[in-house]
């Protein structure tokens, strides 16, 4: 039977600021990944969400960035390995006293924003990340770009990887992202990019932006949180899987 | 057999920015109070602590406080006790992390600064703390000021709770601290000091600043991790307790 | 002819946070409260604001807060006067500049949120955040709460002053603003709060919450930036003020 | 007569944290570049450090950085010029608050660590940071690496200029700066050094690291305010350029 996570970063909120329609999102999806505070997100808004996602029986992530709540955690910082194992840490284990309190596991680390996309390329980041992953709980699930370095290194160390592709994004023949700044990286047709996630998880292949079918891995979908469709297409696309023969299931049950 | 606690803040630094002398002191105490970022420390310092205090076999607590940096936490917040609790819980996961990733235990939290004053006289602070500690672990030991709300808290709680005393702080009557305005506040001397904690421990009498005989309980006594005097005062403090009979060990020997 | 000025706190969104219809409220006020960074907003957010207010013919003014983003600025903290004096002259200089870099002119300054309610009532506060004002530029208009410690303040160190007064709120007999959390402290009657705000203009009295007639003075009327209601409520008021021959103007064309 | 400025990074504290020996450095220099509280300094540092240049009649440059207080401005991060632009005049706004309190003016302004470096290479970054000088005030003098992208940026844009070179530092043929990471980058030799800076001085020379004589303009030397030597080091320059005929004098009256 084919299977599939949903994942969506929530919790993004911060003190006075609301962002996200997180109690729409989360009916929606199995796995959440939730701010650590670092990038968005504060302590009050960590256990509520940590809250929200037990109510709704989805899995939790810790979803640590650089230390940059201003730029969101999106402008690359240029950190030493040694800086970002300690951050990743430091966020991974504010998280988990959340889930501690509350009763419920911690099951997989995302990196976010800059992070997630520097240690897709740069190996010596994905090490370091993956090594406060290991040390923190080898049983962790790492959540990455199919096809990253951050991928490998997580294999390399042995822990558990999942590989997500995005319903919105099209993809190089080398399957790596098209860069956002490039003519064609966005997938506006909701049609078309709900068939190409179906065909992903049933024939692991997706068309690249060349035309060329390109293998891919893909054990969960990133569905946005915010913007005015995404509650939509979230249903949408979930339907659909549904109809496919695809179920929703967190990544605990795919990745083990 | 006589046994006390030797406590200190340590992992003070931030960045660039060194304060204490957290090696030199690190070898005459038994237990580590471990700055959480908050009020003071990073995620690397943090890292660094628990590996000093782990290669000395000291124990580790967390120490969390207000967010605020640049007051070192020593200006009272107006927090809600939901606020605290979140805050609370934030700062002992994330010191946890560096605890697990090394595989040391965490053993006590004592807040820091004006959230340990505060909470010491106001009751609703005082419980959400507990509450956040409760929550994350119950069997972490409370370390608090003696006769405080803190520690009432954490009793009415069933928290273990370890009361500490100040070498160098005179008593009111009423077995709390004398104001730092009020003439008298700082005992200089150190031989009275000593000679005072001595009989604290064996008899858990102390002189009050009108001359009263006062009942204390002392499971652990607070030495400073910086200034110039720190390192000679607390290695001859170690002394006179070793000559008095009173063997030094830590909070999890001595309250359990 | 009877003049009244409508301010504004704007430029309260951060990075990626949105917060307010600043667009919308800026085209019927005559004075707006630029966020400094500390409670709320950032360098960009000030830059956009101060733009936005030029082009709207609208005067600016800091709104200078704790340092405190999570809290938005609203919880008290205890800062020393000194403290408070570098901190308010600090958020004014960052402010400045976005105005000499666009060639307008800073017309005032109103504390916010919890330093505004804290210094209303505490002159040693009010004091050291008037130095800050005064040694910054002595034509600065003094913005606060009618019948405040901070006026006082501004008045005896010679500074101009204008008084606030709100539209939503309820008073006591003796002037000051009934507590939130008492019983009518919020007028939720958009009509008869407009009402109490033409008289308050025009016969400088206004009804307490006992049934009484106080003398209030009303430079200003402090009206929302966000919330459903906002935006038609100011246009409301505004309407109305102009339908009694009330003159909408900036502080600086009232208080001179 | 010979001319040469001599600048220090002072300000640097922080809270309760202490860097640097401003007050036994200040004595010895002509212009000091004063931290704004993004990587380093908070406002009553800013207040401090004003005061005790104009006391030392000492002429005051603004030092902003990224805002990444726990890496001391040290790493570089992915900003916008936009960005860069907004972050500058906020902090030469912050920093000439205290200025005009204390009735002082602004004479300089020289980016700190990583955006110092950067916008030496990185035109746009250098053309952000003048824009934000220019636009606050086109008098200021905008103080950057001898050869650089910023000093290119600045003299386009028709600020004033001063150059500034590196005495313990190693020159490559094109008058860049050897690398940190390279054999031979650093003089720690301080009879070389100072040698080395008289000639700059008065020959507008200096040997390169392969040994070849290239061309500098040197219109300021800086001088470390912190390290062991750092105190000795500058009173030993000091007293040399002055046995070799060259006054120490600010900047503003060398470029104007």
């Amino acid at each position: 039977m084919y299977k599939i996570d949903l994942n969506s970063d929530l919790g993004e909120s911060f003190g006075n600021y609301t962002i996200g329609m997180d109690d729409k999102i989360i009916v929606s999806i199995s796995s959440v990944n939730v701010a650590c505070g670092f990038h968005a997100s504060d302590p009050v808004v960590m256990q509520n969400t940590v809250k929200l996602a037990k109510e709704n029986n989805v899995r939790i992530g810790a979803h640590p960035g650089f230390a940059d709540l201003v730029g969101f955690g999106r402008r690359n910082m240029d950190v030493s390995p040694a800086e970002a194992k300690a951050i990743v840490l430091y966020q991974i284990g504010a998280l988990y006293s959340f889930c501690k309190a509350q009763n419920v596991e911690l099951q997989h680390v995302k990196p976010h924003g800059a992070l997630y996309n520097t240690a897709a390329k740069d190996r010596m980041l994905a090490n370091a990340i993956c090594e406060a992953i290991y040390e923190f709980d080898k049983n962790l699930i790492v959540l990455g770009l199919a096809n990253s370095e951050m991928i490998n290194a997580a294999q390399d160390m042995g822990l558990k990887v999942a590989c997500e592709i995005f319903a919105d994004r099209a993809y190089e023949d080398d399957g790596s992202l098209v860069s956002r700044n490039k003519e064609g990286a966005l997938i506006h047709d909701e049609e078309l990019a709900t068939k190409r996630m179906v065909r992903a998880v049933k024939e692991g292949k997706i068309e690249s932006i060349t035309g060329k079918d390109i293998s891919v891995t893909a054990h969960s979908i990133c569905v946005h949180g915010d913007g005015e469709n995404a509650v939509a297409f979230t249903k949408k696309i979930r339907k659909q899987f549904i109809a496919a023969g695809i179920s929703i299931c967190p990544l605990a049950e795919i990745v083990y």
